[in-house]
């Protein structure tokens, strides 16, 4: 590594760069596994390919393999200039090319009512595939917060007056604050990600600054990757670093690559992505085949946590589940209501300015989500929303974390596509209902999607987005009318399926799915409208009050 | 439908308005399909929901249904203010809305070396749906258009001389010849979307000018669906109506609604979207049961005219396929020659600015795929590329056009990924190789498939896409060394399959496939390199010599 220069350089960029070398990086550079190891060129090229084999292995879920699908996130971050490119080229090279992939973005400033992971979704390993992510949620956010960093402190440091060191100050505490903020939804995202099979490992890439800078002169440095930070100015790499320390500090499960020989790092990068494939391997066997005892590195400390979970307890199921209101409405009456509602929700959804509102209806079978999302959408311009009608899983939905086939169908600023609201027929909580009522799931899956499913929520209304979620309740004996009246309509037989009468057999496991679903999934960011009504008329107006609740109390909050 | 003022209008306007109402509307606008099937409205929402679901089931391919697998999309198109949200909307009402799509986009500029189509696929129906699509891709072309003929237009219109009068020609020339250049791509993408039975509906909605002018006075006009039209301006809605008229002139299939009176459209919508459902379902019955002579209507000409195509003739065999040649090269001068072609095509990658680059590589198994494509990306930054490995399609790939796996894959200038270099190993080729020689293609479908790729391929180049392919030829006695060699390598085991030794067995049918393929898709846009030789060194030479011919030739093509 070349010698820092401690008398040219600025006091404070020499304690960050201070703090960044000891604290940081000499606490957890990554020894030479080469040397650590022993193992040679050749033998570590064998031991990639046959990894990666191994992972593809687990896609089909039969024997040779013992693994649960299985694929590898890795996260290439870090400083300009320190070999990320390099590192990358030469695991390309060494392993068997077209089993990895490798995703590069822009970077996206931050986008409206999204989380900050959700413009990646749709780029997430298959289970079975090594994924190399360059521009990733962590490179948007250094991004953004470069930006907070650097807008007004870059006035500020001109001069030495008190009141910019004020400003200076508050400017900190702003990036501080969002850079932490964002962590944390970061850092739940990715536990839910390894919980389902898709194992991470982050390498951060370190350079010095007067390699970075030699590099800068000598290289053809592609603006294009650069992350608009302008590398050549001191002050910027000084704030970065500053951030970078932050980041770091904040997250234990970085792997901090030294870039200051290039050839060296693309090495230990490899390695690191070897021991990565084999630890998802390992872990990812079946839990009834104990696993050895694993030195409890950060990167799995999460997911062998969750072994130890106290054992599932049932919610007592509310009368208003069992005890459904029948209260009648007269037609005059309610298509009166029903057409106020629908005004008033029209005006309140056109004030929201763009503001993503995703809707999720749950119910028995022929409690009318159907015809409620009709009423709904009546006051809605048909370019506005998208109705999802979700069913099974697709097998390629299958290859990849649960809540994935959601992710990617929220509303997106990133594309073109005019809708900004997205209504859910039958939602996520599949999970802990059907899944759950016919194994689908096992148990340890759909008790941990409780949690999963409260963080996924969290993160969409942090960002702004507005989840408005129902559940429609009829009881038994209404919904053997319904059934019949389905088969005697002809427009609507076609809604009356085989399925729909093996689920009425198992009613009261519905129930009981039900009573535990909302007792753990109504938060307050996301509270459950409970729909309980065998009067078809009164179930739409209810959804109507409760949309326009729930849009009034959000521009209130504004 | 409103009275024309003939005293107040521009004469321009009047030849333009009287032109399209004449020749266009009166020829062909729809007759009120409620008097003509005398179909009450809850018979037409019968109708609607039963060819829903009909069409639904082809999705299974099980009976009850004997239709292949369908969809069906809905292109909605036209002015602003005449009834296109409130036709889609009562669709919506009507039908089940669970089983209808709405998709719609903001509009795009014209993008980068890819066809007008492609920022589209993705938003494709899958067999069994029904997608109405607003903002589709004669959205994009009318803005496009548009800016064309408006962009000096505008400075020549308020003044009379010859010389404004001489770039008002050449101005029209330039929009008239890009929208039938546009016209032509788009004519042979929808033909083969058809014969891949994703049925088409265009609906160009129609509204007088003076309608028009008091409906964007009366109502909340929101100016995100204008186009970024200026619908107020009288001379740019006499613009829009002549580019329109050209268009409709250019393509028999549009369905003209009058939007005079919303409902009345709405009801004409709803009417036309039945009936192509049912020609739909009723066209792709599979062909031995002979189909109802049926009107010639121009949407379906293609599909039946296909039926009566000449017997296919295999191509006689290449020389080059079966006397392989073996020149050895030493190891010295092969390492000295495959770094200098290295470096010479990054220099030509480097050069071309961004451009698309398609690599397509075929081949006999074990040909030397995989070790060309390592040698090619050596010369590449990690992040700039993607290898797609082409397998078996998946479920959901089958559930759309052959080729659609294939567009989605395209770089894409509207994502922010890096890469702009798509590396195919194994291709859309496969329809007439590994599909044809197994029957997992009908002779009709790999038949048809050459046509189909040199299309596929045309709009590629046409756009500036630079598409590169490579058939890989070894001897027979060649591959067994190869195959013995995988057994004995430990970290090549994994690279031989079963599938491998069954198609060895078949030799002789994929050496005729490909004979046959190379003499339909030859093509001067995108030429074949055959690289015939045991020796893999010579074939890696080989591979970047026609890779940096294909880079020079296209940069002095500039």
């Amino acid at each position: 590594m070349s010698k820092k220069n401690d008398t040219t350089e600025p006091a404070a960029l020499q304690a960050v760069s201070a703090q960044f070398s000891e604290q940081v990086i000499e606490q957890r550079l990554t020894p030479n596994p080469l040397s650590q190891f022993s193992m040679d060129k050749d033998a570590l090229r064998l031991a990639l390919v046959t990894a990666q084999y191994a992972l593809r292995a687990t896609r089909q879920q039969t024997p040779p393999t013992l693994n649960k699908p299985t694929g590898l996130l890795v996260l290439v971050n870090g400083m300009e200039q320190a070999g990320k490119g390099t590192a990358v080229k030469q695991l390309r090279q060494w392993v068997d090319p077209r089993l990895l992939k490798v995703e590069a973005t822009a970077g996206h400033s931050p986008l409206d009512y999204q989380p900050i992971w959700q413009t990646h979704t749709s780029a997430m390993p298959r289970h079975g595939d090594v994924m190399v992510y360059f521009g990733n949620w962590y490179a948007d956010l250094l991004y953004n917060v470069m930006r907070l960093a650097t807008s007004e402190g870059e006035d500020s440091a001109s001069s030495k007056d008190n009141k910019n060191a004020e400003t200076s100050t508050s400017v900190m505490a702003t990036w501080q604050a969002y850079l932490e903020q964002q962590l944390r939804e970061l850092k739940v995202f990715e536990q839910d990600l390894i919980a389902n099979h898709t194992r991470l490992l982050k390498c951060w890439f370190h350079v010095d600054i007067e390699t970075l800078h030699e590099r800068l002169q000598d290289d053809e440095a592609d603006p294009q990757f650069l992350y608009q930070i302008d590398w050549n100015h001191k002050k910027v790499v000084e704030k970065f670093n500053e951030v970078a320390v932050t980041l770091l500090r904040q997250q234990e499960d970085w792997i901090i690559i030294d870039g200051d020989d290039k050839s060296t790092a693309a090495d230990n990068f490899c390695h690191e992505v070897l021991q990565a494939m084999q630890t998802a391997l390992t872990s990812s066997r079946p839990s009834q085949m104990k696993p050895v005892a694993k030195p409890s590195k950060s990167k799995t400390r999460n997911s062998t946590a969750k072994a130890e979970q106290a054992p599932f307890v049932p919610a007592k199921i509310p009368k208003q589940l069992t005890h459904i209101e029948s209260s009648k409405i007269s037609k005059s009456d309610y298509n009166k209501a029903l057409a106020e509602k629908q005004a008033r929700l029209a005006e309140l959804l056109r004030a929201r300015q763009g503001r993503h509102v995703v809707f999720a209806f749950e119910g028995m079978d022929a409690a009318g989500k159907g015809g409620s999302i009709k009423r709904l959408v009546a006051a809605l311009d048909p370019r506005e929303y998208q109705i999802y009608n979700i069913g099974a899983p697709m097998q390629y939905e299958n290859q990849h974390p649960y809540l994935w086939r959601f992710w990617t169908k929220l509303p997106n600023e990133q594309t073109n596509r005019v809708s900004r609201i997205a209504i859910f027929d039958r939602t996520w909580y599949g999970r802990v209902l059907v899944e759950r009522v016919e194994g689908f799931a096992t148990d340890e899956e759909w008790q941990r999607a409780y949690d999963e499913i409260n963080r996924f929520e969290s993160d969409l209304t942090t960002a702004g987005t507005l989840v408005i979620k129902y559940w429609l309740a009829i009881d038994k004996k209404e919904q053997l009318k319904r059934f019949e009246a389905r088969k005697d309509t002809p427009h609507k037989q076609f809604k009356l399926t085989e399925d729909d009468w093996r689920n009425r057999d198992k009613w009261s496991d519905y129930v009981q799915s039900a009573a535990d679903m909302l007792a753990r999934t109504d938060t307050k960011a996301a509270p459950w409208c409970i729909v309980a009504t065998n009067e078809k008329r009164q179930a739409r107006l209810a959804v109507l009050d409760h949309a326009i609740q729930q849009l009034l109390a959000a521009s209130d909050s504004k």
